[in-house]
């Protein structure tokens, strides 16, 4: 499991004063790219240098209590699956200060190159980086 | 089945150089606040003058194709479910030039009070707005 | 002078219930992209196909008061200098509901090809399109 | 001098790949949020509790050098001008790796209720915490 912390951004609610309901794949993404960073050049070299991005193929959220400004969310990272192409990840979204599970996301993506988009195996430093936080269901 | 006609704006994209996952949502959204228009005052005086919101509980988006600056987005509402306190909505998302279908969402709402986020009966006149858009199972 | 008529989104507030401040530069951001709109393709082909973009390199902008979700703004774009390589846009923007007006924004782009960011003369069809918004000092 | 870390997320870029022009004012928000974090409950608690805003009443952004996906920008806040009401901060935006300054940014905002945007002095825990980042012109 990696955890990430996030502070909730001024702008980042909408006119309810509740945070957008966009918003939590944005934290999802933040977190991918703070698990992301031990590779050299991190998340931004994979996708700039090696040409190589994660879109998404498929995202759930369900949204079970809301964010506001003020709150710290902790964004809890494991995989579900570890595909040979696409891999399976799990975010869930904790308030800190009460520890109310607030969304809980799942999110697949599948390893591409970025200028045809055409789909990819798994980088052997990314499988690496991705092993430890495989979770077998259940768990 | 209710349309929204929406071009794809320039820092929409990502680092990748295709619309960043959470701007799907973005779209949707743009397209339920166009379909609740006809209400006096819009979804903006529900929102802000009724203290009703409409605040999401699930959401899952199959992403099949990139979008990308320069496309124009087509967002086709239809109305999945239409319950006593909750509405499921599908948003189908297709490229405007081509007609291919970049995105399928299904966004389940409940209506609730914004002060607590207490659930509320629909309103008769939002429930009028949606009643022509329910489509079957099948259709 | 070109106007753009644009409603506050639902998500573009800020926890104090206001439009955030960013929001406004996006604003003449979208009233550039509909003024340049007649060009074949668009402000999306100038840059995407013709790889000539119009980065900022001055902003200004005076917040004269608040726009709130459910208010419509009125874009008024003018041109205070069209210049070789570079143009000087004004951008009035307007609560449509009472007239107030609500900011001034100052923008200066300079022509550049994309590849490397150096800058470029006007093109001779952007030329064209802005002249008629050229407005004197004091006007 | 307060320095606030930033890397530039992934979806902050526009479709000419460079940092767009509005995000710049998300980096200045960002560090005046962490240059608050020290009041109790920080700017949060401010904002939310206090019911004291800071709104924005002129902003100037100078765009000297592009950012991009996989830099690092080092926000440098000091403080022009700390009057009764009012305050005027400057915003360095450098880039880590190389060092090259991308942003001067000048933004004067006004202590406000906000429950009627009315202005008010400057809470005295605000006016210390501001206090030891007051630079003389010049230096």
């Amino acid at each position: 499991m990696f955890r990430h912390r996030r502070p909730v951004r001024f702008a980042e609610v909408d006119a309810a004063r509740i945070v957008y309901f966009a918003r939590h794949l944005d934290y999802c993404h933040d977190a991918l790219e703070a698990l992301f960073a031990p590779l050299p050049g991190g998340y931004a070299h994979l996708t700039m240098v090696r040409g190589v991005g994660v879109p998404s193929v498929r995202v759930e959220v369900d949204y079970l209590a809301p964010l506001r400004y003020g709150d710290v969310v902790l964004i809890d990272v494991t995989v579900e699956r570890l595909g040979t192409r696409s891999v399976t990840f799990r975010h869930a979204l904790t308030r800190e200060a009460d520890g109310v599970r607030c969304a809980n996301v799942r999110q697949v993506v599948v390893l591409c190159r970025l200028d045809d988009l055409a789909s990819v195996d798994i980088p052997v430093d990314v499988r690496s980086l991705l092993a430890p936080h495989v979770v077998s269901p259940g768990t």
